[in-house]
C-alpha cells in the first residue's frame, strides 16, 4: 500500500448524482476507489463524504500534488462542495501542548513512537518545565512557554510565543493532552489549524474545572472523557470520541483519577487518529467521523 | 438455600469494632454468615454494612421474624446503627407505575415470570388505558389512574387515588417504568415506600425532557441511561445504576429512541434486582451498592 | 422515507470503477443514491458493496422491481458481480422456530411489535407446545412439530414437516431463538433460506453444549453470546454478532445463564436487524456487515 | 492512611463462624477491620476471605511483622485454614520479562512511575538486548539473558541465570510483559514466585500461537486479552482478568494487533494491580478476585 493515496472530505448542499459525479471523475481519470463513504443529514439537507483514491498508477508525489488540486478544483466548482483533500505522501505535523501531568504525553509519543498515527510530533510546548527531559528522551523539541494570567501583557507575549513556534514547526494541528489551560478566542483564531482537546468528563456532564470532584460529589457510576475541538465556549466544542468506565462507590476521587486516565489515553489517541485519517467533518458543532 | 435467610442492611457513625460485634452476635445465637460486606466513607466517618445470615437451624418463619426484630434491636441499641432487615421468605410487592410506552413494562413482567427478581409484581397503575390487555395477559390487576394538571383538584384526587392503591395492595415498592408523569413532593411523602424511576439519559447529563433530542442536538457519542430514586428534586435522586451506548453522526432521534429502549430495560431491571436483594443504601444523595 | 428504496449487496473479483460504474448506472436512470459503502479484501482480491437508492422519482411498484431486476442484469453480466437486490417495499417473511425457552422468543415478538425489525414474523414452529398460548396472545400461527431421534423416520418426517411450513408461510429467513434442536445439513439446503441461530458463548470458546457449564468451570472473567448463520458444522458458521458480559466468581452457572439471557436477547435482534436490512454478506466463512 | 495495615488472604473447608472468629480475634487485639470480604464455593464448601485491618494503634513495623504471624498461626491452626498475610509497609518486588514487542514494557513501567502499582520493578530480564536503552531511561537494572532451543544446554544455563537474578533481586513475582518464551515446568517450580502473563486473546479462544491471525481468519467480532497466572500448561493456567474490544472486516491483522496491544496493557495492568493488592485466591485452576 505504498502508492500515494488522496483523501478528500467533501460537504455542502445535497443533491442527485454526486456519488455518481466524484466516482466518475476520478474513474476517467484512471484512479482507483479504495474507500467511499457518505452521509445526508435528512434535516438540514447536508451532503457529506470521505472517498480516499489511488490516481493513475505512476502518478508520483508532484503529480498526486496536481490530481488532489483538481479535485478540489472540480469539487468546488462543479459540485458546489466545501473540501478539503490530503495526501498519503504528506504527515502532518502535530504540536503538544502540554502542562505537568505525564500520562497523555507519554501515551500520545509511545504511540507515535510504534507508528499508530498517520502524523509527526513537531514540537512539545509546556506552561512548566516538567517534562523536557522526558521530551528529550524521545527526542522532540520541548519549548516551555509559561503562562501569564488572563488579560496581562504576560499572557499575550506567551500567546504569540505559541503562535510563532507552530509556524516555526509548521504544523497542521494542535493537541492539548492535558494542557492545564484555556485558549483564548483570539489565540485559537490565530492558530489556524484545528486544535483537539481532552476533558476528563463525559460531556455535557460535568464541564469545568474538576470532573472528577464532580463525579464523585454526584455519585454517578460511570465516569467518562471526552475528545473535542476546542472553541472559545470552553468544553462546548464539537464532540469527536467518547468513552466511559464503571465505578462504585468505594472508589474514592484519586481512584476515579487514576481510572479516568486510562480513558483519557485511549479517547485521546483514537480521536487523533481519526483526525490525522481526515476521518472528520465538522458541522452544526457536531463532527461526522467516517471509520 | 430454601432455609430463610436475614439480611440486614446497617449504616452508621464509623467505630472500631462493629464487624467483630455483629459476626459475634450472630455466631452466639448460632447463625451462619453466608456474605457480608462493608464499606467506610473515610471522609464522612460512616460505616456500612450488609450482612446476610442463615439463623440457627431449625429456625422456622416466626423464629426468623423475632431474629431479625432481635437483630435490629441489638444493631440500634448497642451500635448506634441505623438499620434496616429483610427475609428471604417474605416477598416484597411492587406497584409498577406505566403510561403508553411498553418496553420497560413488558420487560419487567417477563423477567418477573422468569423468576429473575425476589419480588412480585401486586399490581399495576396507568394514567392511560393502553397496557390494559397485555396486563391482563399476565394476568396482573390493571388500574387506570387519569392524572389532572398539576395543582387541580383532579390531580389531588390522582394522587389519593394512587396512594390508596399502594396500600390496597401492600407494596413496598413504587417502580415508575417509563411513567411519564412527575411525582410531586407531597405524593413522594405519602407513598411512604421508595419509588425507583428509569431515566432516558445518562444524569447529570439531559435531565428534563426528551433527552434523545438533547443528545442529538450535543451531538454525542454516547447515550446513556440512569436508574434513580425519585425525589422531589426531578431528576435529582440518588444513582442506583446507569450505562450507556454508543452511537454515531448515522443515528436519528428515533434510531437513538430505539437504542435506548435496550439501555432503559436492562439497567432498570438491575436496578430493581438489586434493590429487591436488599443491596443498597443511600446516603448525602448517593448509592452505596452490595453487589 | 415512504418512496420504495431498492438495495443491493455485490460481491466478487475487484478491478477498478466498479464504484463509479455503480454510482453511474444509477445516476443515467434518474436514481438517487441514499447510502453506499463498500469493502475490499486485499489478500483475496475480492470486492463487496452495499448500495441503497431510491430510482427515478415517481417510480412505483412495479416499476421499482423492474429497476431491482434490470441492476441486477447489469451487475452480473457487465460488473461479473454475484448481486441481491431486495425492495423496502417488501417485508421479508420469518419462520421463528423456538422449544421451551422464552426469552428469545418474546423479545424478537415485541421487537417486531415495536417496529424494530423489516421484517415480518409469519409464523413459530416449536418441538414442544409449551409457548403455544404466548404465541397466540402475539397472534401469530404456532406449530408443533415434535422431533424424533437423528436417524429415524420420525425424524425424516419432522423436518420434511419443517420445510413444507416454510413454503407454505413463504418465509425468507428462518430464525433459531433457542431451538434446542441440530438442524441437519439435509434440512439446511431444503429449506433454501438463511438461517441464524444464537449460541450461547463467545464462539470459538465454549462450542457445543452447556456453554455456560464450561465458562464456569474454566473460570473465565466474561461470558458471550454469537449470533451466526446456521451450517452443517455446528457451531461453525459465519459469526453475525457477538457481546460479552463481565462476571465474576461469585456469579453460579444459574447466574451465568440469567446474564447470558440478556446477551442473547440483544445479540440475536441485532444480527437479524442486519439480516433484514440487507446488511450481510458472507464469504470464506466470514461476514461482511455494512453498519 | 500510612499507618501499616495487614491484608490476610484465607481459604480452606468451609463451617460456621469463621467470619466471627476472624473478627473477634482482630478485634481483641485492638486492631481495626477496613475491608473484609468473603465468597464460598457452596459446592466445594470452600471458604475464601480476604481481610484487611491496622492492628492497635501505636504498633510499628515490627510489631506489624509479629501481629501477621500471629493471624497466620490463629488461622491455620485454630480455624485450619491456609493462609497468607502481606503488610502494607512491604512493597512487593517484581521481575519485568520481556522480549523485543515494547508495550506493556512502556505500560508497567509508566504506571509504576505514577504510583499504580503497590510495587517495584526491581529488574528486566530480556532474551533481546532491544530495550536496554529504554530500561535505562527509567532508571530500571537490565539483563539481557538469551535463550537457548529448548531441550539444549543453553536453555539451561538460561533458566539458571533467571533463576539466579530473581533470587538476587529477591522478587516476589515475574510478570511476562509480551515474553515471547514459554516457562518450562522446571523454571516456573524453580522460581518459586507467581508468575503473571498476559495472552493476546480471549481464552481459551484461540491459545496458542497468533491468536490475532486466528481471530481474523475464524472472522469474530470482538478480540480479547487475558491475564492468567502461568503454570505448565501453556494458557491454561487461573484466569486473572479479561476484556475485550469489537472489531469488523475491515479490520486487517495488524490493526486487530494494534487494538489488541490497548486491551494488554489495561488487563495486565488490572492483573497486577490487583495481585500487588493481595487481592486473588487460586483454587481449581480458577481465581476468586476479591474487588
Amino acid at each position: 500500500m505504498s502508492e500515494p493515496r488522496l483523501i478528500a472530505l467533501l460537504s455542502g448542499p445535497d443533491q442527485p448524482g454526486i456519488v455518481a459525479k466524484v466516482a466518475g471523475w476520478i474513474f476517467a481519470r484512471g484512479g482507483n476507489i479504495l474507500h467511499a463513504d457518505q452521509h445526508q443529514d435528512p434535516e438540514e439537507r447536508i451532503f457529506f463524504q470521505r472517498v480516499e483514491w489511488v490516481p493513475a498508477s505512476g502518478t508520483g508525489t508532484e503529480q498526486c500534488r496536481e490530481e488532489g488540486e483538481a479535485f478540489a478544483q472540480f469539487a468546488t466548482s462543479e459540485l458546489g462542495m466545501t473540501v478539503r483533500v490530503t495526501r498519503s505522501d504528506v504527515v502532518p505535523r502535530i504540536a503538544l501542548f502540554v502542562s505537568k501531568i505525564p500520562h497523555c504525553f507519554h501515551d500520545v509519543l509511545l504511540r507515535a513512537q510504534a507508528g499508530e498515527f498517520h502524523g509527526e510530533i513537531a514540537c512539545i510546548v509546556s506552561n512548566h518545565p516538567t517534562l523536557r527531559e522526558s521530551a528529550e528522551n524521545y527526542g522532540i523539541p520541548f519549548h516551555h512557554v509559561p503562562i501569564g494570567s488572563a488579560g496581562t501583557k504576560e499572557r499575550a507575549d506567551s500567546e504569540a510565543e505559541q503562535v510563532r513556534l507552530c509556524r516555526e514547526y509548521d504544523v497542521d494541528l494542535v493537541v492539548l493532552a492535558r494542557y492545564m489551560q484555556v485558549l483564548s478566542a483570539d489565540l485559537l483564531n490565530r492558530l489556524t489549524v484545528p486544535v483537539i482537546n481532552i476533558h476528563h468528563s463525559f460531556l455535557p456532564a460535568f464541564a469545568g474545572g474538576r470532573p472528577y470532584h464532580q463525579a464523585y460529589a454526584r455519585g454517578v457510576k460511570l465516569i467518562g472523557a471526552t475528545a473535542h475541538y476546542a472553541t472559545a465556549d470552553l468544553d462546548e466544542g464539537p464532540i469527536i470520541h467518547q468513552d466511559v468506565s464503571r465505578v462504585n462507590h468505594r472508589d474514592s476521587v484519586s481512584e476515579l483519577t487514576r481510572r479516568g486516565r486510562d480513558l483519557e489515553k485511549s479517547v485521546l489517541a483514537q480521536a487523533l487518529r481519526w483526525h490525522l485519517e481526515s476521518r472528520i467533518l465538522v458541522y452544526n458543532n457536531k463532527t461526522v467521523v467516517f471509520q
